[in-house]
Parts: C-alpha cells; sequence; structure tokens
C-alpha cells in the first residue's frame, strides 16, 4: 500500500482590507474580505517537510495590503484578477491561484438630506461576493475563471406563492396552501462565459452585478410562485436572459419557514396576519440554471 | 445560617413574531423579537416547588402571538406597553412586567423603481430596540419605564478624527496621530422621563426613534473629534436637546480600529489609504449623558 | 436645561492573552480573554476632548500582556486583582478599575494513554469566567469585589423533571407533564464576601471553581426537579452551602426545550423517546440565591 | 439561446433529533442535527411549478422523526443509511439522496465519581460529521458512499514546531523560527472504500471513529513538525495505515497564529512566553491524503 498527495492548496484568509481613496475632500470606501489559495506542487512540503517552494501566507497578506495600495477603487472581481496575475507571475511554480472576496457595503451619512463626503455607515442589506481563479495547466495561456455573487440577501414575500398538489405518502401531515408567505436568504453565484484575463479586467462588474441583484429581486417580487424551486429557476432565467456573458446561475436558497400561529383555543381566527418566524430545521432548494452552450465550469464551479 | 432567594424573575425569550397587516392589496410586516420577564412573590416556587403562581412561559408565548394579532401595526414600545398592561391585569400576584423588543426591518423592493405592495428586502443597517417595564410598587399607580434605542448600527469616517495628548506611561507605544479612521458599533438606549402609561401610549415612537438616529448619525459626521468619548458625548447632548422629554441615553461604543499598514518594508508610502480592520482586542467607550433633571433611573436603567 | 455627564467607563476589551509556562519540559497553558475598564473624572475628556487625563486602551493592552510575563501561572481572579491594582496605583485620578476575564480550558492530548507534556486539546465544554472590581471610594481603603463563574455549560436530564399545578388561563395550551427531558445552559456567577485584596490574592480560586461546578452539576443530576427555579434555587444553596465564603449566587438558566414529537399520525407511540430541540423561544429563568447575611452587592453585581 | 435547469436538489436541513434510549434505568442520548437531499428529475417542478413529484420537505422532517425512533441507538452513519434506502425505496423518482449529519457529544455527569445514568452534560471538545449518499445510476445496484469526520477540534501544541527555509520576495516580512505554538482547528472527513450498503451497515463506526480521532491527535502531539502542510500529511497517512478500509482523508486546517508579544519596549524578555492570539487572517491549508488504489470519489466527495 502506498500513501499520496491528492489535491491540495494553502493561502491566507479572511484579509480584512480597507482602502480609502481621497478625490478632492470627497472619500471612497472599498471593504474587502479577501482569502488567498495557491496550488502547485508541493509533495516535498507535504511529504518531507521542505519549504523551499513554499511562499509564506504572511507574505500573501503583505501582498494583498500593498496591491491593494497600488491599484485603488477596483472592483472586487479586477481585484482578485490583479491578485492571481501576481502570484502566477511571480511565483512560476504555481499552476493556479484563487482569491475569493466578500465585499461589505457602506452609504454616505445624510446630513440634512445631503450626502457626507467622509462618513459612512454601513449597509449590511447584503454581501457582495466573487470568487476568481487563474490556471495555467488547461488552456494554451493563462485562463481566468471569474464568478460573481451576492450572500446575506433575505426577501419575503406576502402574497402570490402556494404550495398545492405534492406527493402524499404515510408521513405526510402538511396541508396544501394556496396563501403563504414566502421567504427566503439568497445565495446565489454567477459566472461569465469568458476566460480572457484582459477581457475580464476590462469589464463593468459593478453595472453588472447592480442589474443582476436587481433582476433577482424584481422577479422574486412580481413572480407568481407555486414552489421556492419555481421561484429559483425564474430568477436564474432572468438574469442569464439579461445578461448574455452570464453562462450559468448557482443558487441555494433556505426556504424561511414562517407558521402561521393556530389561535383558535383562544377563539382568535388568524387571517393569515400573525406567524412564527422559525429557526430550525429549514427547507433548502438548490439549483443551477445554464446557458445550454455554456462552457465546461471545470474547478470553478463547487459542487454542493 | 440561612439562605434565602434573592432578585428574581422568568419568562419566554425571543418569541419571533411576524404581524402582516393587509390594506387594500398593500400590505406591512412587523418582524418582532419579544422577551417577556414577569416578577412578583416567586418564593414557594423556587423553595418548595409549588407552580400554583407560575404563568408557564408557554402560555407567555401564546398571549404573545394572540395579541400581536389583537393589536396590529403598533410601534415596540405600544405593544411592549400593551404586554406589560395583559399581565399585570390578568395575574395580580404580579409586580413587575418587563418587554423587550427588537424589531427587524424590511424595505419594499423596487421594480422597476417603484415600491412593491407586497414584496421586501431585509434592511440589516440597524435593528430597532425598546424595553418596557411597568411596575405597580414604585408609585401610588402603576409606572411605566420605556427606553427606546438602536443596535448594530456601524459607522465609520476618514477625516475629522485625532487622538493626541493623552497620557505616556512606561507600557505607552502608541504614536499620537491627527488623522485617523475612526469607527463604532452604536449600542445607544435613551429613556423618556414620562411614567405615565396612557400618555407613553398616545406618544409617536416612530417619528422619535427615526429623529434620535438622524440625529446621532448626522452628529457623528460632523463633528470634529478629539476622542471617541468627546463624540459620545456630543451625539447624546445633541439627541436630548433635540428631544426634551427624552432625559438620559446611554451608548456602548466599541472603537473599532482600522490600523494602518505599514507598506515601507516594499518602498511604499501609506498616506492613510490601506487598512486593515482588526476584530480584537478593540477600545470600548461606554457613557450615560444625562439632563441635570432626569428622574431616577431605577431598575429600566441597566448597569454595565 | 443643562445637560451633563453620567456614569462612564472605558478600557480595551477582549485581549486574547496566552501564556506558556515552561517547566523542565513540562509546558502549562493559560488561555484567556481579558477586559479592562477604568473609572475615574472623565468629565474633561468628554466635554472639552481633553486627552490629559486619558491612558489610551493601547496602553492597558500593552499592560495586559507585560503583567501576563510577569506574573506567570496565576488563577483568573488574581491576575484581574493584579490588574486592577497595577492601575490603581499607577493612575492616581483613577477610582475604580474592573476587569473581566473568560478562561478557555485546554486538555493534555492523549498519546498511548498518558497525557502529553507540550501538546493540547481544547476543551469547550464550559467557559469559566470571573470579575474583579477594586474600588478606592467606597472603604477607607481599597477594596475588592470578586465574582468566579462559568458560562456555556449545557446539561440535560432524561428523568426526575415533572412541570404540573400550574396557573391556566384563557392562552393555555401546555399540558401537565410528569416526565419530561429538562435541559438548561447554566450562566452562574457568585460573590464572595471578603473585600480585602491580599486575603483574596491568598485563596484558593482553582479548587474553589472545581467544588463549585462538580456541586452545580451533582445537584442538577440529583434533585427531583418539579420546576428549573425550583431546581436552580437548590443549586445556588448546595454551592453556598459548600463554600461559606461564598455569599451570593446569580444564575441565568435557559430553559432548551425538548418537544416531544408526535408521531401518532404514522401510528406510532413516541413513549418518550424521540424529541425535537427547539432553537427559539425558550423559558428564561434568572435568580439570585443569597446568604442571610450577605454584605451590599453594590456595583459588582450587575442587574439583568 | 435556450436555458435549462442544471444540477439540482432540495431537502429539508438541520432537523434536530434527540434519541432517547431507555433501558432498566440507565438512558442514552443520541443527539443529531439531519439534513436530508434529495435529487431526480425535478425538471417539471423547476420549469412549470408542477409539485407532482415533490415530497414536500415538511415530510422528509416527519420521516427522520419517525425512522429514529423504529430504530434506536444508531451510529449516525448508519441512521443516514437508512434514511438513504427508505427514500429511495417508497420514492422510486429519486435518483439519489444525500444525508449529512452532526452528532453533538454528551458525557456522564459524575455524582461522587460515578457517572449518572440519567443525567449529562454536553461535551464540546469536537463534532462528530458524517455523509452518506445513495446512488442508483452509477452502477447496476445502488451504491452507497460514507463520510466520516470530526469538526471544531481545536489543538495547540508548545513545542516541536518550526518554520524555515521557505521563499522570500520583496513582501516578505516573516522571521525564520524554529521554535513556534501551532495551533489548528481540525476539519477532517474520511472516506471508505466499500460502496455496498449492507456491509457498510455492519460497520462499526463507532469503534473506527474513536480510533482515527485518537490516531489524528497523537500523530499532532508526537510528530516533529517542518510546517502545517506536512502534519496534516502525516495526520492523514497514519489515519489510512491504521485503518485499511478508509482510501482517502480530506483535511481543511486553519492555522490558528499565536503572535510572540513583544515586550522590548517594556524592558522584558519575552522567552516564548507570552502570545497574543489573533482571529484574522489566518492560514489555511487543505489537503487529500490518499490510498494509491483509492476508488473514484465521485460526488461524495466535495472539492473545496
Amino acid at each position: 500500500m502506498k500513501i499520496e498527495l491528492g489535491e491540495n492548496r494553502y493561502g491566507k484568509a479572511e484579509n480584512r482590507v480597507v482602502r480609502i481613496t481621497r478625490e478632492q475632500g470627497t472619500h471612497h470606501i472599498l471593504d474587502l474580505n479577501v482569502s488567498v489559495q495557491l496550488s502547485g506542487d508541493f509533495d516535498d512540503t507535504h511529504l518531507n517537510g521542505s519549504n523551499a517552494k513554499v511562499l509564506p501566507t504572511d507574505t500573501q497578506k503583505n501582498t494583498v495590503f500593498a496591491l491593494a495600495q497600488k491599484f485603488p477603487a477596483m472592483e472586487p472581481e479586477v481585484f482578485g484578477l490583479t491578485l492571481c496575475e501576481h502570484f502566477l507571475d511571480t511565483q512560476h511554480h504555481l499552476t493556479r491561484v484563487e482569491v475569493r472576496l466578500e465585499q461589505y457595503l457602506w452609504d454616505r451619512i445624510l446630513v440634512d438630506g445631503k450626502p457626507h463626503p467622509r462618513a459612512f455607515q454601513k449597509n449590511s442589506t447584503f454581501t457582495r461576493t466573487a470568487r476568481v481563479v487563474i490556471d495555467r495547466t488547461i488552456g494554451k495561456s493563462k485562463e481566468a475563471y471569474v464568478t460573481s455573487g451576492v450572500e446575506d440577501l433575505v426577501i419575503l414575500k406576502t402574497s402570490d406563492s402556494e404550495f398545492t398538489g405534492f406527493i402524499k405518502d404515510h408521513y405526510t401531515t402538511l396541508p396544501e396552501t394556496t396563501d403563504r408567505i414566502m421567504a427566503t436568504q439568497v445565495t446565489a453565484k454567477w459566472r461569465y462565459d469568458s476566460h480572457d484575463v484582459q477581457a475580464l479586467k476590462r469589464k463593468d462588474f459593478a453595472k453588472s452585478f447592480k442589474q443582476a441583484t436587481n433582476k433577482i429581486l424584481a422577479t422574486f417580487a412580481d413572480h407568481y410562485s407555486l414552489s421556492l424551486q419555481q421561484t429559483l429557476f425564474e430568477m436564474g432565467k432572468e438574469l442569464i436572459t439579461q445578461q448574455p456573458d452570464i453562462c450559468s446561475v448557482r443558487m441555494s436558497l433556505p426556504n424561511k419557514h414562517h407558521f402561521l400561529v393556530d389561535l383558535s383555543p383562544f377563539g382568535q381566527e388568524n387571517r393569515n396576519e400573525v406567524y412564527i418566524a422559525a429557526d430550525r430545521p429549514y427547507g433548502l432548494i438548490e439549483a443551477v440554471v445554464n446557458h445550454d452552450d455554456a462552457p465546461d465550469a471545470n474547478f470553478i464551479w463547487p459542487t454542493w
């Protein structure tokens, strides 16, 4: 029996970079959580403890902060591409670099209705995410894989949601309903069909992100839902239809149950007015929506 | 040696009530986390295990949901007052009832720029809080004590903050600075001077809350800060000045440190552009700001 | 109208100190989370922004680490006393210092059944806590107030717990039960009657803590419970009876509900075998158990 | 352009099952968090909103509790296999079922040194995990894929760890060290080479788990470490060597940094005694260790 090293990688996770850009009295804030993972031939490190090929995670951290100074005001996806390129260009034994980014959003504080140029309040309505991989083993030259996404986006609708016609078996107790609260916390990631590093660096990811989240929200609001699965597919379909260079969307939607409270023991009727918001268990709906000509996702697309 | 029961209370915590109010096709959502605590003579329960005076926490939960149906669309403070009155009026051996409430805020989803009447996205920019106590042992009749507050409000300014002139001792390494990021997560509670149940139930707490948070934000943004302590006092002073029936404000402000990253080893100058957002340890500034004629806080005002 | 500064304090919170003591090949680990809060006359800081009396929280942090090096292997209570004394002795304008400590516990890893001298696994069964205040305004000389405590101790019993004989009202739906799971997460703090700094520094807090937690656990296990309130009082009474220098115990016990699952729709009988562990809401039982001659708690004893 | 449904699944997550087994006055507790995910042809649900093939997640929840009553005292892996078989046997349109389980551990409370038969304290030193998939599309008959694992196991060693000989580049500031604290929080999953449902149901998973965690701990303690990567590989190699039916181990090891505090500004020498435990960023080491003849992992083995 021989024991071998399989898939492996390492890096510095959760570098909390805050980059301020100052522009004639108006300041801009970029607030990121950046995680780097390097892949390559690290057999000697794992098997023999040689660190000759190891760029320390401490150095990776320094690099993240140093490059944040050199390249101000970038979108998360572009900062990820820049970091991947740096590590691959300076460390030739690396075969692949992955950078995951979370962006925390800040609104300007309103003073007498006017946005303040240098004071901010955190907007925790959602987190913007990005994942960038550049690999030099798959294609002839370096290929980039980019996903953008949104997390922690909690949405709820009080009408136009039913759940009927499902399988009944020995363990069924759920009644059908044609009027329920539907609520979920959206985690969505969408990937772009281009693998060209330079083309991707020129893309307007800010606009794409804004369009995508608006489309997800509007579809959720307007769609008459027969199930959370149907709503998920509809949101994915609308997003891809809107942005042709997005070839695939992956969504994970917990069904955040709001149970109608039985008030009949107290002589009260509950006309879909009073609910208890439950923590656990919760339904969990997960699916990918694809262009029929979407290129292979390879490693960029995590399984569940 | 004799062993006695001291201060005690019990109740049902974290009832997650979602109350939908339907108004000709437009729905409103009230999303609360409600905790009830009852006080009275419970010696027999603790010492002998008699439950003859115990209203079960399960019944308290039922009551919270039943009253949420009977009294729609109330402000958290008023719902708290209503619950306190109910328990005191129906359980005559109780001497005091406390209700703590957290309100989670929802915005209407915008579809083509228009707010949707029945679809919402959670706005996690802050949590609104309230604490209501009604007691029948202090005054001649029942007295109400009400605080309103805000939590999880994260704010940051990139200018007009310095920290100089402090004590230097054997353990000092911190340099003085006239230009730093100041960031904090506001927890504030303010109490009203009235103890009159009916008068308080008529108060416009929605307006008061909106004014208070706007004032806290604007003061933070506009104030030139020599220390977080000074900013805290200024925010409290402005809030009390604005709303004369608020007699006291208690604030707890962690100093969320953003440390300038030293880029000089890499030949780069960091002109207050790149920071690392630190988790722990953090400074913690806590203070109360009072009207000089503020009535005694009694039990309503927790110590630290 | 005049607006004044009320109660206030400041300090550095959550200093994560790990102190290794090396003893001829055997290492010992003390893993603490230390928070310091200083009180004194800080009007000038809050009102005018003068930092002339402010010992920066950064300096407090340095001091915590420096003293951890000077005084190895101390119990949390004694380290807290040492820190309080240091700040009061070197900063004469301070009137009171509070130090809160959490201790995380580590077991030695067993290799072939033998404890390893220098390798550890974290034991998260509970967190040990301490709170130390030294004040120089109350007595003639400095007075120390010390509490020890335990947190995150989750316990459960599958027999000898009932809940009957409670009040029934319009909102009651809970049936009585003579056989239920009782589970809680213990937060307990106990205070010592001595205020003498030197006497307290000589006390064997390790032994006291071990006895106290063992007594809480054994009482919970052995006591036939008619309510969680009764069990709470019994645990407090036993702890005080066992250790005469503890004058008061404060406990906060969430009733972690385990609901019997109704399997009758599936033709199965649930003979107290299958439960769902619920998250929220939960009962919350809070009480203090006192010696009849317990001295005044003053500020050391937080209200709820 | 056509838009299609890709990979998808749904189920009920985080069913908190507590199963008590009573045996002549001695009670046993099985405390699980169970998540079910069903796969099959659900195009019609997503595209047209038909629920004709949907077994509601509510029914899945009921089934989890009902089967927990029917089959007491099972190991998590076997309970997972039982649930997978049930869903596949009763819902013929399903192609694959996955069950993930977390087991929380409880110790008997000691009373006068003796384990109590019916009272427990939660042991949060680690969480035991399992993941079971049964699929009927890959082989000729149903094939089972089982992983066992451990999470939240925090370990630390104060000697025998160095980090030297690494790459130095423009962004390097880290000094080499031959004596450091090494600490990590182990997340490990190992998979068994058998795919035979009945054979797996007979396996002694309790023994396997105990051996595996003991081996991970002992290897960590005894191994002289030149890097966390080397330690990871050693732990995996030892585990596979010990248990020949485990064909692969996947580990994710955050490097929980403990930084030596610089006490020289205060005239103190820090001889590897005082550390600050840092939260973020952290190193992250991830790798798989394999038998050279390990069968294909297919879907059972998540990528990072």
